[in-house]
């Protein structure tokens, strides 16, 4: 597959023709944000986070975002009730890792919702690493917070044996965004260095890719087109700005206009 | 009362010199815009609400905001004790029942507080429409999440009929605004396209008619005033942004601006 | 000790080269433009609040902010377990009493970790005012919310009483910010009209003063320094703003890009 042959243009085309609705539980530092991005996007955002209204939403939502970035008590259980929910009616969803490894709550939470089988899992090498040594049991050390000490290529292997492992589509950020399926890779580069400088590029990520499983089958190339506008918005705003305040309204402006793929986007077959 | 009657840029004087303190019960999605939206109209945020405090707070609080949108399970006694409270000492307060319908949880919340009287009640049409359901316990459809799926004018009846058996001011949102009392409609119309690509411009709308209740005594009037100072803002906007991004921050400086009303108000008696 | 004679531009630079990770039991309100600002000044945020990891976060971050803006029931158990973790660790750390004073949850809190000897106490001058009144067990009547009825020279006295009671770095911020140690005080002066506008200016410069506090060992010059970057971008943001809403941005912009500092900071010697 080259990287002319992914329908990129269509796929975007086809969210906001769909509109589709996307729960996200995810954490309270980026719930704005995500909004913000899934607006620009095409798609509509909504929160619903109470235990006992999180599994009535996610039965008419169109995708699901569990992100694990900052889980409330209460969070735990209306996680469980949307993923049991999600799964009930064949809904995607996506599971962002944020910081597994040495927190114990979300640790032992994203292992158990792996047995429900995301759609996509999304996050940073550490994260990755942490939740395939965390899956199959074995120790590894954590990474630093939020943040990922570990390389994209360093933590590639994991992603394709998670991939293989559970049958799932794994995202891995990075410089250069790689999507892993159990037959497929495909590399997204290009971006702004303001990007890793605004908090929640990467959580809205996890967001904006639920919208475009919601609304496009293949879900590698879903998850592929959805950093695809990321990395394409970034390029949009990074002449505009003069800092990452400048930045980040300029890319949401980026995201709502964007049409095609100006970022790298190749493809290899495994 | 035609539209150059209704002394906007008075009331927007009024609210700038008497800085009302803004006790928001919100959701956490849109805390920040709305306490950045209050500060920009000259009023001051608060959102106070440990259940432990929020009564207390509530007692000096100039005006208070409930808003349904993702409340957190302790919310629910915190939006009792300073309904409660709130109601003791006369301060005006605002209901936005966000998402109403088919989530239980606030549903029934919204219910049980419209019986403490909201000074007024903000919603889109799919809100109010539920919402009125809900009090007079007949079954409807609910609306798709956070968004309209029903029209203003179809919902005009059920805010006509909301407004005269509970006596109170209702506020519905959408292209054109319609504030409706008993004896009173007035609908602005104005504002930008770009308004609902921005999180938190309706949940703050409803943060705004709090403030403008506790600077100005009609509460028609007040109500009117807020959604005009929006829309306002919004045309100010408007031309200076390319996207969502540079459209919220435009606009955020429309609203501090912002003097009299370039938008179309008009008002009938019924 | 003269204004040259401070040397913020070495410890801006420091902060940049360490990147520290700084741990935030921030309120919801302000925990984006928190995390943002400390990314822009060079340092990483992490918000991990729940009971039962706040204290395994505490163990691997260079720095901890409480802010009592808006504490949740839970974040009582979870500030507890961080900052004593932080004390063990000797991790530096910083109390921001938000509104403290009529709000019983957060007053009985502020007053109980006090005693754990923050690194430095941070707050308006009502604030400090109530603090060191509940502290020294003394009657007075509240600010009002989270806004300051008091001025900066009026809370000085408590300030410097409160400094020498805890032996610890008190900073009152207002129009001049006003650093005060045992034997020092330093006046940071300059920023722009807009920045009381602008929600989370105060909240975050509490996370900015932890990540100074990582990366340098004199608190009194790390504090001040802190202060004094935020001062320096908001007269780099002041020219390029039409309102709070560019301003903002162009506010972030300035932290990222600040190198010295352009706005008056003098110290002197008690």
């Amino acid at each position: 597959m080259t990287p002319s042959s992914m329908p990129i243009e269509i796929i975007n085309r086809t969210v906001r023709a769909r509109n589709p609705l996307v729960h996200c539980l995810t954490n309270s530092v980026v719930q704005e944000i995500s909004a913000n991005v899934l607006l620009a996007v095409g798609a509509s955002p909504a929160m619903v986070s109470h235990p006992e209204e999180s599994g009535q939403f996610a039965a008419v939502a169109d995708a699901l975002l569990i992100n694990m970035g900052n889980p409330d008590p209460y969070y735990v259980e209306s996680m469980r009730s949307a993923v049991k929910v999600a799964t009930a009616h064949g809904t995607p969803w996506v599971l962002d890792p944020v910081a597994v490894g040495g927190l114990t709550v979300r640790t032992e939470l994203s292992v158990e919702l792996l047995t429900s089988k995301p759609t996509v899992i999304r996050g940073n090498p550490s994260e990755i690493l942490n939740l395939h040594a965390a899956f199959t049991q074995q120790e590894r050390s954590g990474g630093r917070g939020v943040d990922s000490t570990d390389s994209g290529e360093a933590a590639l292997d994991a992603a394709i044996a998670l991939a293989r492992e559970t049958g799932r589509v794994v995202a891995l950020s990075g410089a250069t965004d790689i999507i892993v399926s159990t037959h497929r890779i495909t590399r997204v580069s290009g971006g702004s260095a303001f990007m890793p400088l605004v908090i929640g590029t990467g959580c809205s990520l996890g967001a904006v890719v639920a919208a475009y499983l919601a609304a496009w089958d293949d879900a590698h190339e879903a998850a592929a087109a959805a950093h695809a506008i990321f990395a394409t918005a970034a390029e949009y705003a990074h002449p505009l700005a003069k800092g990452p305040g400048t930045f980040r309204e300029a890319w949401l402006d980026g995201l709502h206009l964007a049409e095609g793929c100006t970022a790298s986007c190749e493809t290899e077959v495994l």
